[in-house]
């Protein structure tokens, strides 16, 4: 027998626990997980991509449980009234091969994300972080804010996206959140001051949207966006002067 | 929403239809699809291996349409009380990423697998092919023998199996179909007179279960056991003085 959670089943479990909670909550596991790093079965993820979005899987093992995770990633998708990702995940027994259980997955990627992000601004940012920058302030951005917020006790959010009505959303969803929200006028301005600086955008159009000269020695940058060929966020140049941390170096030499 | 395709579904389509012609209804989507090989996005598929097994993830697309299955491989399952093989797939749309169909696919395997030995074997086999030898007599041997009938017109079948039991089996699942089914006395004996052979072993031991010196010029031989790295099947001598068809080459290139 499979166990299968599906979406309204996540939704009301994400709901009652809480999305804070939960990304605070997944930091722990995801430490235990890195630092038996070389116990997985790692390999770059297998994408499809198309001019219009990707569709990947994802899978490892730890030689007792198998995982694998379908994602696709359709920027154009929220203008014609569906989500940019959806996912979904499955779990199998390595010594029978039988998969035990399926779960959607699409708000555990955002939590999953938010949760990583935590675990590495834990370790890398500034001590006393407590502004964040946020370039591109689609759905991901809220899970961002939330793990940022349980990893270093941010306060004020200084958010920039190139669609207006995406910014006005996050300020919507984020200021009952706690959070003072600063509507920014460019990059340049979300970044001024900030010590947390993440940057979460969808277009594959080979764009730079934070410039070099903007970034502050010390900062704390949280490149997330750039997860396809194409989809870089960074001028290079900040790459050369930074002390870079990747989850997988064969998956990010691909990619961004 | 996902329409999705379970076990006890399939398994009545299947009684309904009847293997021998779902079997034969398949060989004409495969020459279709064979037909635009290059439309499809191909890769090797991704597998994650233990001694004791394979769990593979097998994606492809025509970029109108993603698909992928999941399929394990544990020689050791059947006498554990489990499956050699479990399966399911899923289709999704490439134009948003969305999953649109999940079903079981082990019985869709076995049909697919003997479906494409058939499709090959129609174009590859003497025309007069009435007597096929089966090395290795598992469930998997069952449809190939259906398959081969469909494409050639095979009446005779000649078995071989390291397992006694294994061999029971097959003759008492496939006398009642229709076929004369014979039990060799070693692979040297299965194959004598056969016009087509078919090898579909599971071990993972380097074996060789077919010698060149057993194997006559003209015979169509139809070796599908090997997919793994280590499950090889036929002696390399085999390769060196055949023509040789495979699927897939970089896949191929990994395995057998």
């Amino acid at each position: 027998m499979t166990r299968f959670v599906d979406v309204s089943n996540m939704v009301r479990w994400a709901a009652a626990a809480g999305p804070e909670r939960i990304i605070a909550g997944m930091v722990g596991y995801l430490e235990d997980d890195f630092r038996r790093w070389p116990a997985f079965d790692k390999s770059p993820r297998v994408a499809s991509h198309t001019p219009f979005g990707v569709i990947e899987l994802m899978p490892t093992s730890d030689y007792e449980t198998y995982g694998f995770k379908y994602v696709n990633g359709h920027p154009s998708n929220p203008a014609r009234g569906f989500q940019t990702v959806t996912a979904f995940g499955v779990l199998a027994d390595v010594h029978n091969g039988y998969p035990t259980f399926l779960a959607e997955m699409t708000l555990l990627t955002a939590f999953r994300t938010a949760a990583t992000s935590a675990m590495a601004a834990k370790y890398l940012a500034p001590r006393d972080a407590r502004t964040m920058a946020l370039i591109g302030s689609g759905s991901q951005a809220e899970f961002q804010a939330l793990g940022m917020r349980a990893a270093l006790g941010i306060e004020t959010l200084r958010i920039w996206d190139t669609d207006p009505a995406a910014m006005e959303k996050a300020l919507r969803n984020l200021t009952p959140l706690g959070f003072d929200v600063i509507v920014a006028e460019s990059a340049a301005d979300a970044v001024a001051g900030a010590d947390v600086i993440t940057t979460c955008t969808a277009d594959k159009t080979l764009a730079t949207v934070l410039r070099d000269a903007d970034v502050r020695p010390g900062v704390h940058l949280n490149a997330i966006g750039g997860d396809c060929p194409g989809k870089t966020e960074l001028e290079a140049t900040i790459l050369h002067r930074a002390d870079v941390f990747v989850e997988f170096t064969p998956q990010t030499r691909i990619e961004g």
